[in-house]
């Protein structure tokens, strides 16, 4: 069976759930899942959808063909749809932290994540021996204030050249500019170390001890021009006390960030992901 | 415009969601919400779907018939279908602790549950007081190994005497017999002061306690015949440490009981519940 | 026996605990709870203590001279000390919302709070009801832009007259002006709808839906002259997702406000909370 | 300076936090860290203390036979003291999951856990090269219904030859005997993947899944002669539902595993557990 993923979505109106079902229906497709939302603020229908198909007589060309001519444009549906054979490219970027490299390839060599890794980038060389002994390649791509936009085109040379989908900031400790997030918008993916909207920017695990929260957190979201605003695709948070100096605090949260952008890769990678006005629907 | 629930479930198999949304669309309903699951172990299909119909031209006991010829003998589905505007009528047991009741009716008050609420049954007297300041009628209905089944009668009848859709034990400390539950199947909660299926039966905290465990909980869900073993609707923890005695487990405890019993009361009202196997299907 | 609760803070340095210990014992003193903190980043040691002591033997006002005496003003502490039986005075100000305000009476009235709560005020009449069924003394002191200097000055008055020891804002929609801070500092406790730091000010859940967060959260806090800014007492936070409108965020907040308020109450109660730089130690 | 960890337990009497602090000071020791509990139910005492002493004047040897003659004997305490720049020798025993492995020698290589790891068990071959990229010895000794007492001893002759002082099972497979128990009594780490004491034994995801439960867990414990019953270090818990089958329990329970195998250790080479009664008191 080739088993295929589809994400829609379009201002509501009557009638889009029972036309898409008969479009794969009469298409000879069989539904294995079907999630639906409406934001009912904005009006808004989100659907995601995964069919089976009988592989011989399913071709994706033609079915791209004929949803577009039969429901997208009568609905004015923005669409994707992937094949589930299809494995994406993942490219890491990293700086010093090894702790989300560790936990990624960690969970990677284990087939935990379904994803290829064809490189890591860091803007050290630090974690070289990392990549080393999971035998990816790494690339030092070194960044200062002059030389970041030479930077950045050899990192978009770099994924080019691999074919890379997404990128993921594990740590990664540069700015990532416009340059990129045009090229792979909604596909870049980071993890801030603290609970967004709280304590945007450099050095959160500070500002939350000098503020005295009582819970600390970690957040995962897709990288867009304003720094750490993106749609938040995964959160989660731990307790804190006044027990804890600021490196319990950055030791704690390490385990949150670990996990957040696990999560939220895996989230990404299955298709689970649709984004609309810089939030996040998170099918299940 | 006309809204109902419809809950289904069925050995899966293939077009069954493309057969559902067909028929509603051909009886002229616009299906607002749609979520589905399907249990690969057991090969089960379940599904639950919103749908508005005009009024003037849509009458349940019309789409019922119809729905059991064209789809349910089809597909061998065991379904159910709510009208939006039918209020469930909801009973509720106490013996003597008031934290729940004080918690369900604080919230009945403000409009929270979409319930109506007839009576309450109690055991007891010491609560009178407190349903009274809530002008409910409250019946007092003592209960001993000898009387239990005389007493049982009694509740049943009130039960059906105001047409009761689903009880709600709130921390009543009886067990109720397979005489209430089989008039009742799946349609009495129970909340337990437990984090299923640790500490089942009497005394949880002192267990608990005694087990030194770092984090406590509670846990709601439909009673059957076997005492806290039926399908759990609904659990949450709280972290506790050495620093907690008995006394403090409770304490802590009791904050968890009236949320859990409160979102488990309120997934049920919202028919968002299906059980199958002893375990629940909670849609979203 | 007598039992007091002393609480200390000052500049760490070597000797203090001996010290503290030592006084106790040469006063005939037995120690039954010794917790102690230091903030290493500014040098600063906490202590709270709870001892008691013969009847007979001990009088709070002799204790107080030799304490500080012989310790505070070597060690150049801050200190407090309490009287376990002295149960202190509590006021509640309410608006219209009435969640918190059932939730601390029905806990109020089991016996959970071990306080007084001599009356209640409020800027609106739509609570007197609950106050009235709970027989506690209601104060309907309306606020406007115009008036609040007098309201103010009334409700100071109220706090006067019945020798309360703290106040509690039960989603008090008024600004509390410095008037009230300055004569109970660190001893008006609010509740934010809200995970602070983030979403300050006016409707929080409005602006967390606009964000897309994954996780909404309530704080409890004392309030200072910068709004929603005061030293943290209590936090905690529930999950959300795309499926939760802006009613749902509030709904669900509703419950973790109740519960945070709640626990805030009990750790001011029993003397567990010391504030120094904007922040709370929260001892066990 | 010299820093020392001292705790104690004893039936609980009056003096003994000054008796304690006055024999430190006495001994011109510098507390720099006291905290206490007292076990009313079973009216047991329990401390734990980090002090200062000068260098030049310190030994421990001396200080061990003061503190037996002058207070333990006295209050016929049980005590353990350490040296803070003694750094535990931990054995890790592994099988063939990888997860847990690769967690902590992360944690191990980026100086997150104080502890020296001379080498890695294993009952299969599978993890060896793990050990080898993080550069640890690997012993193979595989165990068999026939061969287990053997395999014990050969276990507890490396953990002699090297001086360990603690034992991970970092879901080791293997039930560990009274052999080596009785060497290491509540110095054996298990991590047993529920939330005890719910799912005692083999495959609790696949009980969790069957009861239908809507948290799963992971405990950490110290191993006794009882399966699974050992006193409980730590535990934490995710949400589940409906939509994780069992590959997805195992998924998210794994995270859970990491984490909490990873804070028991911590929290045990910090010395803030002291075991009572099949229970733990965690200092913070």
């Amino acid at each position: 069976m080739k088993k295929i993923t589809l994400l829609i979505n379009c201002k509501d109106r009557s009638g889009i759930i029972a036309n898409v079902t008969n479009f794969i229906a009469k298409n000879y497709g069989n539904i294995v899942y079907i999630d639906q939302h409406v934001d009912r603020e904005q009006n808004i229908f989100f659907m995601r959808l995964e069919s089976e198909f009988k592989k011989d007589t399913f071709t994706m060309e033609v079915f791209k063909t004929k949803f577009k001519t039969d429901l997208a444009d009568t609905f004015d549906m923005k669409w994707r749809v992937y094949a589930a054979e299809d494995i994406p490219k993942m490219a890491l970027f990293v700086s010093k932290y090894d702790h989300c490299l560790y936990d990624i390839l960690g969970r990677y060599n284990s087939g935990e994540l379904d994803v290829d890794i064809p490189f890591i980038v860091s803007n050290h060389n630090d974690l070289k021996p990392i990549a080393d002994s999971f035998n990816i390649p790494f690339y030092h791509i070194p960044v200062t204030k002059d030389t970041k936009a030479e930077a950045e085109q050899k990192q978009l040379e770099l994924c080019k050249t691999f074919g890379i989908h997404f990128i993921v900031l594990a740590r990664y400790m540069q700015i990532v500019s416009s340059k990129i997030i045009n090229q792979y918008p909604n596909k870049v993916i980071n993890i801030h170390h603290s609970f967004l909207p709280a304590f945007v920017g450099a050095k959160p695990y500070h500002s939350a001890y000098k503020r005295g929260v009582k819970i600390i957190g970690a957040t995962s979201h897709y990288v867009t021009e304003e720094l750490d605003a993106g749609p938040i695709i995964e959160q989660d948070v731990t307790r804190v006390s006044h027990t804890h100096a600021i490196g319990d605090l950055i030791a704690k949260g390490r385990d949150l960030e670990k996990i957040v952008l696990a999560n939220a890769i895996k989230l990404h990678i299955k298709r689970k992901v649709m984004v609309y006005n810089n939030k996040t629907v998170i099918f299940s």
